[in-house]
């Protein structure tokens, strides 16, 4: 029987010899991978993850693998003791927060188990040190990791692939709940587990936003309240998108012509948005049958991602 | 209790349950892959995993993921009737062998279980094909992948390595064995299994040499036998390299230039001859300690590798 109170395992070796022993007893293992500083969008991961399988595994990893230099692994948020207490309070709650040090650390693994908490929310480690011995193995999912956030962020879905795949293998889960919110990840994940014949059956939970719009994101954090304020011209113009199209308006160049100037018009800084076929991530020219607009732009110092599946 | 009269499975699925029907009692698997037209070095790495674990599973598939347009895919030897005989005479025997059509195929997979041994023998498919929905994910292993035959096969180790993770993926094996004549792909999938987290220990075997000394291959066969007088070349170099090294000639520079004299003198036409560190794979310029001397020529159409570890 599981318990509510989630364990906390920080050990490779200790997380995969849980999954083997409940999977002995015959239990199957949901795996929710997130990075912290957890909103209700996680929590709704969770309530996915638990339609599928008995047991419930959250990992809480900001994963140096996906950052460039110049990106914000250094300003990202965390909160390792509210993220436990919002994962104690999820309806019927979680089995195992796995919550690892550094996933790139190939020396001899120093079990923190029995270290502090506050060692654990310790510095982020980057998986680029110790030449030559280091880490070198990276994922590449070589057509849908190039468009769209592939474009501005070169090693952002190589990092996440890889990543992804070193928790399947640690935690060898029969489930793996991803949010719709990073929809080019998502589809990522599906295509790698796919084609290196992984055994996760990979579910997209649809992605949720706050009560003015606003798609949940541990970075939201970072945006001054006129910023937010700006940002809701993301979502706005998705759903005037949605609506346009549902009423016959369907020709990409100009749907996407009226997100542009709408979020300009708002202060924001387009990095790219793209109507695109859900799965192949193609660009279209005209929407027929169904499709996924996807945005990121930034206001301020934030950068911000958004999507909307439209079908006609 | 396993049977003696292995058996074979031909299906992605069927593959995986049979593991994990065997893990279920406890029974430990150890994996050797293979692309066929088995020799006594394929037999040695059976003998070593029965070392390791209860059951044996033998993979014999010809990975077009690793060859380039211009190699020999087409021409690869096969004789899958020849490698059943081989494989019930072995001592002890083996499980399972494992022998996918299409490792690449994400369609409805086909039961071809019931189909004739002559279907299974039939010609290679591409992963190439089935442009935009087709395979697209490659394991790259950065550094390791880069030198020595990386250099002549440029998708050669990514090809090695994605396929094997394909493998470990639907067989979940225990431990898997290599041989020691693929010494670079050796390192590279010990490293590929560290930097992933792959549950899976990896094994590297002794080469198995002809009593004249050529390295056993499968592309042996396509040696005339002046050809095959001529690559005898190869071995006879390294082990006088290796005498060289032990009476006090550590300067690899001299060392290289004797092994590629030798070898052109015979006829060999060199692609490279490297001294180098047995676990980085990067080039020494003095033996000191342990090192790899590898080396790889053509004789005739036939590209052969070979090596030799050498301590001072």
């Amino acid at each position: 029987m599981a318990t509510r109170e989630p364990e906390i395992i920080t050990n490779k070796q200790q997380m995969r010899n849980w999954s083997r022993s409940m999977r002995s007893q015959g239990k199957s293992i949901g795996l929710v991978p997130t990075m912290g500083y957890l909103h209700q969008g996680h929590l709704s991961l969770i309530t996915e993850a638990q339609k599928h399988t008995q047991l419930i595994v959250v990992s809480i990893y900001v994963n140096p693998g996906q950052f460039s230099a110049n990106e914000d692994l250094s300003t990202y948020p965390s909160d390792f003791h509210g993220d436990i207490e919002k994962l104690k309070s999820t309806p019927n709650g979680v089995d195992v927060i796995f919550n690892p040090r550094n996933l790139y650390d190939y020396g001899v693994e120093r079990d923190r188990s029995g270290g502090s908490e506050g060692e654990k929310e310790g510095g982020m480690v980057s998986c680029l040190e110790d030449e030559g011995r280091g880490h070198e193995t990276w994922i590449r999912v070589e057509r849908l990791e190039k468009g769209m956030c592939g474009k501005s962020r070169p090693v952002f879905f190589r990092g996440v692939a890889t990543v992804v795949a070193k928790l399947f293998n640690i935690v060898e889960p029969d489930v793996a709940v991803f949010g719709k919110k990073d929809y080019q990840q998502w589809r990522i994940i599906q295509r790698m587990v796919r084609d290196l014949d992984f055994a996760v059956k990979v579910i997209g939970s649809e992605m949720i936003r706050d009560k003015d719009g606003l798609a949940m994101s541990s970075r939201n954090v970072h945006l001054s309240p006129q910023e937010r304020g700006q940002a809701l011209s993301i979502s706005r113009s998705l759903f005037e998108a949605k609506s346009a199209a549902k009423s016959g308006k369907t020709v990409c160049s100009e749907l996407r012509r009226s997100v542009i100037e709408s979020m300009e018009a708002a202060g924001g800084k387009i990095d790219y948005v793209e109507i695109v076929d859900q799965e192949s991530l193609e660009a279209v020219e005209e929407i027929k049958g169904g499709v996924v607009l996807c945005v990121a732009a930034w206001f301020g110092k934030v950068r911000l991602i958004d999507n909307m599946e439209i079908h006609v």
